[in-house]
């Protein structure tokens, strides 16, 4: 398994307010780091038994390896699912890693981050590597040697070189392209 | 094992809005029954793992024999366990059996019938005979092979006798208040 | 539910070797006691994985109210299952009631008891009350609720009484049989 | 994780019967392929509800690119874990993969090859690289996250040169390295 420019690029998070972290968390700056994404409801069952605990063994298995980050993409029971009632649902399940509310732009309806990832509901899981493209994108039920040997190859992948500043003797030394203004001029 | 006036008399229950009931559901008009109470906290992990669905296994297990009730006993959290988030709790859950809302006579703290009956934390397992008496009271996990055992005792005892007719020296033996007829001459 | 004629009497067990008891354990001695029956087969994978549990959890919940008996029903693999094998898998598990090995007729086939009690396979769970009727006998996966309901009316009934002492008009009225001494006198 | 030579290379299997294959298992007819050994004894509870399942679901995830192997490691009980009552275990838990009879060298005891490997007990788990060194040696119960990313590790390494067998046409063709002996000569 290698990097692959038809992984897609991680889109980034839309975040309305998050937990567990003293600063927003952005996947721009964990580029270089392999990242975890639990999206969960706090009442979906299936959440509860079963994505929200295997993300803690990540945690728990893989610690600074990997970034492990909840999101809740609450798309249906919105007025049940408020972000005083998930504070207190991590405070009781004990729950100790950064979780993000998925924003949204309309009340009601699917949350942003859950439509840029194309999620098919929860829990989801989403694993990034270090070049900050989209690995596994997957509802429902994943099996842990699954995740492992996934996370492993994440893992043990170079982070990507940063990009090379070409300098040509006669036109001089670009910008990152990344960096460049709409308007570039070369000096 | 046998009523007995050692066994206290189950408190009314105090509750500010039901669920899954068209009526308000009345300890004093399950006179007669066996009743099991389910006290929880939606946000308490023993509660969703095994206090609920024991309470769900009752139900399926014996049917019209017991009546199942949840109580809904938030003392803690309780901006995060409203009624709205409850609703939600429990169409996501499934849960079908009536479920009252326990009240609170000040804001915070613990609710009125969690307090009348003394329940130690959630979840909490009540289980009352046919003539209104707590029978077993207990707090944390108690396995079904008791519970099946508890609950089997109560349904075979019988109801309890209606209350004797007093006959006044005066006034002579009325005849007991639910078989008077309709147009009834004694006083 | 309470005993009646059209319960059938419980058979002998007919036992080839005991384990975890001194004596030979019969189900005429136990008259007036109520027996639990798990019939296994050691290398059966629902036996292991529930029905000697449910068993344990008998021995642990209802103490000397239930004597439970293990029943080693081999109908298969009669080569892999010997009493040896079994004596070691008995102090793996740790299983510590008592536990017999059904008896064979002929080489191979279905064991005596087995067949006596018309068991559809393994596990299956056989409760036998104080008169010495089969009250349950149900094969595969039976909940506790439903095991510890069974139980728990069992062990209310009243023992047999035990047979009226037929007083000859002529003879007097002889003691009951079992208390008779060893030098009786009445007639 | 890298193939270092500070890992043992993995002795040979010393096996009296196999079952669920029809040629002998060899691991030197195995080198380039990534090897799973579950040693277990069929009457190990840890082994029946733990090792044997996670083997199980090793062969379910990850298919050919991992060669899953049992080896009965009988340490205790030597009468009562025959390959007669094996094979009708093998039978009853539907037990697929190739499962081999660790040989004794000496009546009781500890088999040949489980001591070999110093294996501290059962269930143990052995992960062979495609270079044949033992990259794991767990006693116990090692969770599916840790195993999954080990063996995609193993899986994900190139698979150890051929020896270089460099006929020089001057010189003529060398024995490969590790088969030359002490006193070299060219021919």
């Amino acid at each position: 398994m290698d990097m692959s420019s038809k992984d897609p690029v991680a889109p980034p998070l839309e975040v309305s307010k998050w937990f567990n972290t003293e600063a927003p968390v952005s996947l721009a700056e964990l580029r270089g780091r392999v990242v975890a994404i639990e999206a969960f409801q706090m009442l979906c069952p299936g959440c509860v038994s079963h994505g929200l605990p295997q993300a803690q063994r990540v945690v728990d298995t893989f610690g600074s390896d990997v970034t492990v980050l909840g999101l809740h993409t609450v798309f249906e029971h919105h007025d049940a699912m408020t972000p005083v009632s998930l504070e207190a649902f991590l405070h009781e399940y004990r729950i100790g890693f950064p979780i993000g509310v998925d924003a949204h732009d309309r009340p009601g309806g699917t949350p942003i981050t859950m439509s840029r990832y194309q999620l098919r509901g929860t829990p989801s899981l989403v694993l990034i590597d270090r070049a900050g493209r989209v690995r596994l994108n997957g509802f429902g039920h994943i099996d842990d040697l699954t995740v492992g040997a996934t996370l492993a190859r994440l893992i043990d992948e170079a982070p990507p070189k940063p990009p090379a500043t070409a300098c040509d003797p006669d036109q001089g030394c670009p910008l990152p392209t990344d960096t460049i203004p709409t308007k570039e001029t070369h000096r």
